[in-house]
């Protein structure tokens, strides 16, 4: 049988139909293609409709429209928060905290900061990949300007505690930062009630295109700019405005958050998919069974290669991935499945199945038919496995 | 009469239909939507796209494609060269060379430096705009590390003698990087005779999108990470990668360049206006008239204020700008008039008109009868204007 089921929604999702139709009429000769910076109308139009997709990121968050900067992506999000934080704060000291489990775009640009001069603190995480208020709270110095840790992690799925590190962060006055990648659209995030200073998050994880992201900075903190150029985005971050993704982003995050309620559905779903997963012998579910973002399944299955699983999925019109989320390329073992305790040979077996709204029951039933048989195929090559 | 009359391409243009063709399979449910890491075909799919879309850019502008770096904008590419090699290359020295024309993306970034501790020579330019690579070589230092230099200017159009700088700079062991924004699909370039080591240029001043960049970084080239994150980019740029806007950037450079021969009819045109606007009194062509982009026309009116004039033109139908091409809305004058010696006052009243190969006669015709029109209105209300 021949079925097609994409699997793979927290590396990148398809643009929504409504949402490519909010791109089209930028797109269009006379549509509304003038630059955000031109005095004329044309121009004109186009920063109007910047700042009401601006506007309206903002009143689903719960911030302040100004508070609100469009960027390319995720990663420069995540960037401009940690680098523009830590060196607009040398003052104060050059201490900086994380997790062994966030993103690459968070790792690498504090390994960056490491050979300008920056100490940073990796905090463990337990087996569910669990890091707590009470950690980052006897990890600040007097010295500790940043805590960067990731809302909910692109493998494992698990949530973290943000609310509480970001009393924790304002009780000791350290700016704290939240990677929402993998959270914004997924879960209700309310910036007033959260507490966080700076959150990133980009579009092509929630149906908009791969090419747009934005930062939310609360007013007052303490930040230098990323990327120095015209005077766009108030003077923070120069480049001619991606006007139709921005418009993109916008509303690409309105219907998630208009469907945030039909969440329970997915989560049914992503829990019938764990529940006969685990049937399968010698199988781990990886992450908190309980805080756990909705659409996330990660299992690790002893004997088994993670890359030859995938190509076998795929073979059968299944697209899922191993590792990462965005680096399965890279075949190293998981940073994130290390950092939980797993051993290396099993970090190596792992499959994450992500999936959305837009997965059908039938998509599930034909998941749950084909992983099975591929891990038994694998494992029957294989010269570890002994049943 | 009503007509419509965009004459501010170097401010930004239209999406050519080719080209939002080539991107809108890239939306489609059932396109190319895959994360280009990801191990799957329809992973696979959006990476041989991207490559290939690398690849057509290299073929266009004469480099390897592994030499072609995407980014989000000419400006992350401008941040990109000068910080990345400014940063590798503190041993050896921390003085840079730039001018004191460069776009903003440029002399905030040059600023920026200078805060964390770099030198930065800003030299002079003539009354034309024009450095000489005999400036270059009395500025360069033992502890010189890198010299920026635009290809051609923004608000003024001159084309520097960027071949001879490199050879300079080759000579003088100095890393040479220009900002070619304006210049790419204007002026042929061929990047195995240029002899530069870094060159960035951007999407939507040749019809495709706003939101894509690209930088050039010659194989050797001492430069760090602007950008960290996941692999992406042969590791060099971290972040999802936008493919449609790189296919869309592919395919508006290629259409560019198979239209460079058609250049000498928007030179034309471009003509007919700078002859026909000398014609108003005591007005001031800015720049050179030999050195000069294909489609760039700067005038200074005496006793005119540039915003005026816009606003009474765009109430007209013709969009054009004053001041630089992407801050019109910052009312200072511009620092390139300046440099270039005119006097305040003049800085204030100029006009830029960006045409291109989609211009008509017709519009030139309307412009030449707006415009003369608008300056003798304005300076009918003038207190300082007597005839």
């Amino acid at each position: 049988m021949s079925r097609f089921v994409y699997a793979d929604n927290a590396a990148t999702t398809p643009v929504l139909p409504e949402v490519a139709d909010v791109m089209r009429e930028c797109f269009l000769q006379d549509g509304m293609y003038g630059n955000p910076s031109s005095l004329y109308k044309k121009g004109q139009e186009a920063n109007k409709a910047l700042n009401d997709a601006r506007a309206k990121i903002a009143g689903v968050l719960n911030c302040k429209p100004t508070e609100i900067f469009f960027t390319s992506c995720g990663s420069e999000s995540d960037n401009w928060a940690i680098k523009g934080a830590a060196r607009a704060n040398v003052k104060k000291g050059k201490h900086l905290i994380t997790t062994k489990i966030e993103h690459h775009a968070v790792l690498y640009t504090m390994e960056a900061l490491e050979k300008e001069g920056f100490e940073v603190t990796y905090l463990d995480v337990d087996s569910d990949g669990l890091v707590s208020a009470e950690q980052v709270r006897e990890a600040i110095r007097p010295d500790t300007t940043l805590v960067a840790i990731m809302y909910a992690n692109n493998e494992i799925g698990t949530i973290e505690p943000i609310k509480e590190i970001a009393a924790v962060c304002r009780e000791k006055k350290v700016i704290c930062f939240t990677d929402a990648v993998q959270a914004v659209g997924n879960v209700k995030i309310d910036l007033a009630d959260l507490g966080v200073d700076m959150l990133s998050f980009s579009g092509h994880k929630i149906h908009a295109p791969k090419g747009i992201g934005a930062l939310y900075i609360k007013t007052g903190t303490r930040v230098h700019n990323f990327l120095d150029g015209g005077g766009q985005e108030r003077g923070r971050r120069g480049g001619t405005e991606n006007v139709a993704f921005a418009l993109a982003l916008a509303k690409a995050l309105e219907i998630a958050d208009g469907r945030l309620d039909e969440l329970d559905a997915v989560k049914a779903k992503r829990d019938r998919l764990i529940t006969e997963l685990k049937k399968i012998p010698r199988s781990i579910l990886n992450g908190s069974e309980e805080k756990r973002l909705p659409g996330n399944v990660n299992f690790s299955f002893e004997c088994i290669e993670g890359e030859s699983l995938l190509l076998l999925l795929d073979s059968m019109g299944i697209c899922a991935s191993t590792g990462s989320a965005c680096s399965s390329r890279s075949l190293e073992p998981s940073h994130v499945l290390l950092a939980i305790g797993l051993p290396v040979e099993h970090a190596h077996g792992s499959l994450r199945l992500s999936i959305t709204h837009e997965t059908t029951d039938e998509d599930i039933d034909y998941i749950l038919e084909c992983v099975p048989k591929v891990v038994s195929r694998l494992r029957a090559m294989s010269p570890l496995w002994n049943e």
